[in-house]
């Protein structure tokens, strides 16, 4: 019995590994069912033609992964596995979140298809066999020190940033980057937060569920009015400068220096998600705020728009009085990020791989915005759109009436993943429209799926 | 000048990249200097016969690192750069926290040299090249299916758990795990837990940061003290009954019982940190007391003791009446975690790299505490040692009046790693003693370490 259900290539090394492979698999797929009696070690290897060390190591790492047990005087039985056959085949799923939205037209995403696999792989292989043995111990919660180096130097030279290694916190992703920055606020006594009305949508509960509350200020054509913002009193502000979420509008110059003379002359602290700086297609990038202002602005950028939200990768640089406050909460949220992977990207940052990378992005982005813009033109002519100029998003304005939410609801329901201008809203009106994302799809998928969308801004269950 | 400057191998693809490395390189030593106006694209093709194209590529790339500037009719010039070779030189230094403590005789670290980088390369590289695209998008937060499917079906077979896919939550490591499950609890209006008295120094900061009081529980030789605990009338516990850190006790059976008992009776909850309970030496492994009661135990582990601590990967399991909260709470505080070593993870896990991995290490780990016990019956004779039988490290016991501070204030200016007993309570008092770790060390390294450590606690300067 034992030689047929045991097929061992004698020709290969590891036989022992050979053999629990085999044993594991039989036991998987029931051939070997719970409570199955083994022969001795001794017995299998006269059987298998083995030595009985080869055996005993096999059945030692099977009791090892329970699936056998040996009790002295009872020989080795197939262990009792909690329905590890079905629990695999689930394995196979994709790997998402059931309800996640489409990612045709889907806002705030890169197309997945466009991550560097090679590049990263390299640098990971790079990092993993050439890091020093103690870079796999806890290390500095607030980041790997090359990466915080290499962070440093790039938000200099790309972003016009201001901030040295000591200052840089590396995240797990910009939601860690609020979360962090929300309790080192509350500790300090904030209970409010200003934040751009309208503002982003995913951004809001990260803050919220801190403790904060929003206090909504308005955004016009020249970003978020100062003048309101001071009148409101809240002690910190949200914005996005260099790319307004949603309306893409850049914070005018008269604007900056007016918050920055709001945060200097009120002691406020300024918030600046710098969520997709590094695409601007019409001129050279707008700098970011805090390298104008270092003293007052908290700095919050990430990854997952240029390589992938997978990654799990960000940084956040504050002021000097607010370094302490936030490298502690920083270490009680988790001892610090994944090391390899931050040093995986150090690595990409000093090979220039990134740099690469993302310029190759910027062209196919641009690509595609020409091609969604285009698609609008041909199929919802007329209607006013925005926030062309930058990043990874626009912004089309609906005809007066229009419930955009109910807009949102059919494009989802036909697979379309655009989402509604109010629910950008924190009092919710204000004029309806969509904001539409177009990194992630092809030029030829955009038009297709505009022309669905179409087909629903103008349906006749459309209740106005 | 420039094709002295710039050295091609033309035989090798790329030269557009090639010519970006060479320039990048003379912008970095400073052999072209901020200001320094480069040729026209035309020009320098025409010096490095090359197409024009392939400078004009080369150019833009340097544009988008920040490193050239070019503006329309002022041609193109080298950027200033924010100090970058004195930071890149700061990049050298090897990735550790200033103050971190030697690892001779630190507790609660693997060996890092044992850390299977081969089979990890292998795990990592197949999730890498082997993924789909969309595994690439923001994740569950909670964690990758994959992942959280292999560990229930792990924590099942090796450590007696009964937990499903669904309610695992992964985490950034066990320290994440706290965090997460502390705002649960404050958000469900606890503001105290019951603290294992004397207990782990480094668990406490994180419940306590996250807004729980610790109420000190006591110990005794047969774990915690449960009559004392119903007494404190806090409405969560936090507890290590597998072996209970520091003193190594397994909580006896009797005291499981009350302590099931006991969460039944009042609601309480049962946080088990199931920290290093994969290495038992005397006998099978004890099951953890979650699989005895999966709807009052909060579980939670991570590799920190089994594959090292800067993979930052955890695991969480809570009763069904918790796992809204705990899902949410993680959900605000990052937004899930990085998804590929997730996945690399599971995969390990899957191949049964993991378990051979971990008996690997158990029969390293028994040689080294063997090794630990003789260097101490030699150069510390007469003290007790307590905790052998598990785990990482083992207590030894002081003479009564000694000052453990400062005999491991001592060890530590010697470039010993052991931590006082003292630092493990709560009060402060008890008997002086030393926590010993050993797996991090050869059995060589063990004993010319407490050779070194036996002269500092006898030491002349010992202010008894």
């Amino acid at each position: 019995m034992w030689e047929a259900l045991v097929q061992l290539d004698r020709g290969r090394p590891g036989l022992a590994d050979q053999l629990v492979d085999t044993l594991r698999e039989a036991i998987a797929d029931g051939r070997l069912p719970p409570g199955t009696r083994l022969p001795s070690t001794r017995a299998l290897a006269k059987d298998l033609a083995l030595s009985r060390g080869v055996v005993v190591e096999a059945y030692e790492q099977l009791a090892a992964e329970g699936r056998l047990l040996s009790r002295q005087g009872a020989g080795t039985v197939v262990a009792g596995l909690v329905r590890e056959t079905v629990e695999r085949r689930a394995a196979d799923l994709p790997n998402r979140v059931p309800d996640q939205p489409h990612t045709l037209l889907r806002p705030g995403v890169p197309d997945f298809g466009m991550f560097p696999r090679a590049a990263w792989r390299r640098v990971y292989e790079r990092t993993l066999m050439g890091m020093a043995d103690a870079a796999l111990d806890y290390g500095d919660p607030s980041g790997a020190r090359r990466l915080r180096v290499e962070l440093a130097s790039y938000l200099g030279r790309v972003r016009g940033a201001r901030v040295d290694p000591g200052g840089v916190v590396v995240t797990t992703g910009a939601a860690q980057g609020f979360a962090v920055l929300a309790a080192a606020l509350r500790a300090g006594g904030a209970t409010a937060i200003g934040f751009e009305e309208p503002g982003s949508y995913g951004v809001r509960g990260h803050l919220e569920s801190h403790g904060l509350r929003l206090v909504p200020v308005p955004v016009d054509g020249d970003g978020i009015d100062v003048a309101a913002l001071d009148r409101s009193g809240t002690p910190a502000v949200f914005v996005t400068p260099a790319h307004q979420f949603p309306t893409g509008v850049v914070l005018a110059p008269g604007r900056r220096a007016a918050l920055v003379e709001w945060a200097r002359r009120t002691g406020g602290l300024i918030v600046e998600d710098d969520y997709d700086a590094e695409f601007r297609y019409d001129r050279d990038p707008v700098g970011c705020l805090q390298g104008i202002a270092p003293d007052e602005v908290a700095y919050i950028g990430s990854v997952s728009k240029a390589l992938a939200p997978a990654l799990r990768l960000g940084w956040l640089a504050v002021p000097g009085k607010w370094r302490d406050a936030v490298a502690e909460r920083k270490a009680w949220a988790d001892l610090g990020g994944p090391v390899l992977e931050q040093l995986a990207f150090a690595e990409l940052l000093a090979s220039g791989g990134y740099d690469r990378h993302l310029r190759r992005a910027r062209l196919e982005h641009r690509r595609r915005r020409d091609a969604l813009v285009t698609a609008l033109r041909r199929h919802l002519p007329g209607l006013r759109i925005s926030g062309v100029a930058a990043g990874l998003h626009l912004v089309v304005e609906l005809p007066e009436g229009v419930d955009d939410e109910a807009v949102a609801g059919r494009a989802r329901a036909a697979g379309l993943g655009p989402l509604p201008l109010s629910r950008m809203r924190l009092s919710g009106g204000g004029p309806p429209g969509l904001v539409l994302g177009y990194a992630a799809n092809a030029p030829g998928e955009l038009e297709t799926a505009v022309a669905r969308l179409g087909t629903l801004v103008t349906s006749p269950r459309e209740a106005v």
